[in-house]
């Protein structure tokens, strides 16, 4: 017998038709004399007809009022898939974020702070199911709060967390984790497991499969999680610890996957002066503002003349952080800020990267035979990063994914 | 200053912009000094299609889940409301049923057991105005209850209660009470002003405005209503206590109005051997079975001869009432049950009518002289009502509604 908690997105529970399913899947899983709770999302779509709803009635609204309003999305899929499960036959009872409670720590992008999980205790004990709606929670002044868009997937993991489950099951619309987007390789491969490591990097930078904080949650707490597909009724991918990964009897290769990322965008600097101070002086300002700056290149000047610095900052920030350097440009003293939106990011994930240097050289060798030209790069303990023009993404994951040797045979049927 | 509690109904909260004039509605009461509460219902449609998803996912649906489902709806009209009066520059915020709490006794169809007015008293000592949704509460085991359709005309009136309000206005889409239907009759005038007593026989003969059950709790709590349309910027009708009334210096006519319903049928039993208990017989297994009786007439018989027996129940439950008479035909030894749907009750109402038993009598002469039978007849101390054939509807009513002087001015745009 195993504890699990069973998180179904917004494409599962489109209508209920798709309930149905859901209900059967859970079902199945109790059948097996498993304990289960189920997290839900909104029906797909709902959520962004009620913020709509919100910023119609007023362009500023109030996080206490807009959480009001979209946390209703949940609470009807909750408790129509516990009146499904029911009349499949199953004792099965949807308890709202503020009836565990889900304590949050505050509104429309709360963090969980703590779960009671007594009711859970309870409902186990009397061979029950428990649906809770995700992405919401009660504030410590006992308001409806919301955990931010995406936010289901950390709910279903800190609920297991809480419930101290052997196992956080997300079902969604993609059968798992591929070794990159099977839409530009159809040779990728479903990965069997990953690490939360690699995970978190390929969720950073473009497989957006989980919610970010969602991975990061299991890391800390080590629950193992799994990604599979509530469409199709085959295994998912496994994310798990590095040492639990070791239990897989498989070929690990030194590279897990080749991710892309199309929201960074360049910024380049001339004529800075060649003084101490400059380059603190351009970012510190940046830093202060909340942009984040992430690939950074220096050209190296000869003694005593101007350089120039490059560095990628989220598309999303562009503007803003050009508005923030032309406020600087006087006093640091260069010349000219140009900026360039179609790059893109490719990267190299692999937790067996850490022992082998080589993987750089690979990636760079591999991308100049095709005549692609690096413009900047960035490496991690797991991953290595280069941005190259964007016209090249398809290419350059195709040869990368060969390269690396994760290309599979032809899968029909492997979902975006 | 007065203390207030506004009730919106579904087509006055149906999108946004018909919120935003609900809000102007509710911010020109506050700005006049008044002390505000609002409750509304959900967006009109929006109750129904949530009781469908609930059908559709299983026939025989829980009703605790049931409640989670159908009290989203006004969760989101509660929030979208207290944004668009945010906007507006007012000190709104909404409190779901389970924060003020308002106790309901349990699931569906509950009765408000108890409000807790402190969080209310606190808002109105700090200027601000509280949105309730209507329909929903909190039972004592802590899960959502709903209060049965139309319930928000009674958390209204519950609220207004708890609060001690001076006034609770219910905004709906007409003006407010006519002397008649104004479809039947155009020449039709809104009341100034009624009794509970009469609003509620105008209520349960067919004048569907407020809910039979807000109106009785308004009586018992002595709480003025006022029915007025959130479409018009007109006074609407106020429903008071017989003492208040006495307040108007208006002229007041012995009939208030005349109703009519077309949801009873007749049914009737012919052969009905002449020996005590017979009746009792025949209605038992009725009562057993909560058929609700209305009108009754018994042909009186000779001494020794077969009598018989005519009598209404509701349309609905026309079927189980014949069922239930034919298992115990053998055992009264009656001969034959015949039924008749195309029947109608018409009734004249009015307070006045205590001290006039003349009522019956004109009434009988105005609907003879145009040749119209009347089946049968029941009365109560403010109410004379006859039954006729359907066809005679319209007609009926428009004599009557003159012979007892009730023809106003033909007013454009009465509603309905």
């Amino acid at each position: 017998m195993a504890r699990i908690v069973m998180k179904f997105g917004g494409t599962s529970m489109a209508g209920i038709e798709r309930i149905r399913h859901v209900a059967s899947l859970v079902k199945r899983e109790a059948d097996r004399g498993n304990q289960v709770a189920v997290v839900v999302s909104a029906m797909a779509g709902e959520t962004d007809r009620l913020v709509q709803l919100c910023r119609e009635a007023a362009a500023l609204y109030d996080p206490r009022e807009y959480d009001v309003v979209v946390a209703s999305g949940e609470q009807v899929t909750a408790g129509l898939l516990a009146i499904t499960l029911q009349g499949m036959g199953t004792n099965a009872r949807s308890y709202m974020g503020w009836q565990l409670p889900i304590r949050a720590s505050g509104h429309t992008a709360g963090l969980i702070d703590h779960i009671d999980a007594d009711v859970l205790e309870r409902v186990f004990e009397q061979g029950g199911i428990a649906v809770i709606p995700g992405f919401q929670g009660v504030t410590e002044a006992g308001d409806l709060a919301t955990l931010g868009r995406g936010g289901s997937d950390t709910s279903a993991v800190a609920l297991a967390v809480a419930a101290k489950a052997d196992r956080c099951d997300i079902y969604t619309d993609v059968e798992g984790v591929f070794t990159t987007d099977p839409r530009i390789v159809p040779r990728a491969r479903k990965l069997e497991a990953i690490t939360y490591e690699e995970m978190l990097e390929l969720a950073s930078v473009g497989a957006k499969v989980l919610q970010t904080r969602s991975v990061g949650l299991a890391m800390r707490y080590n629950m193992p999680l799994q990604v599979l597909s509530s469409f199709e009724d085959k295994p998912g991918t496994l994310i798990v610890s590095d040492t639990q990964i070791e239990e897989f009897n498989m070929e690990r290769q030194l590279i897990t996957g080749i991710a892309h990322d199309k929201n960074e965008a360049l910024v380049t600097l001339t004529g800075l002066p060649d003084k101490p101070g400059t380059v603190a002086a351009i970012f510190s300002p940046l830093a202060d503002a909340n942009i984040n700056v992430d690939m950074i290149i220096q050209i190296a000047p000869r003694a005593g003349e101007e350089s120039e610095l490059t560095f990628t900052v989220p598309k999303a920030s562009l503007d803003h952080a050009v508005a923030e350097l032309e406020k600087v440009k006087e006093t640091v003293g260069f010349g000219t800020i140009s900026t360039e939106t179609d790059v893109v990011k490719v990267s190299a994930v692999g937790i067996g990267m850490r022992s082998n240097a080589g993987i750089a050289a690979q990636m760079f060798r591999t991308l100049a035979e095709r005549g692609i030209n690096i413009r900047a790069i960035s490496t991690s303990e797991i991953k290595v990063s280069v941005l190259i023009p964007e016209d090249y993404t398809e290419l350059a994951v195709r040869v990368l994914h060969s390269a690396f040797g994760l290309d599979g045979a032809v899968e029909s049927g492997a979902a975006a």
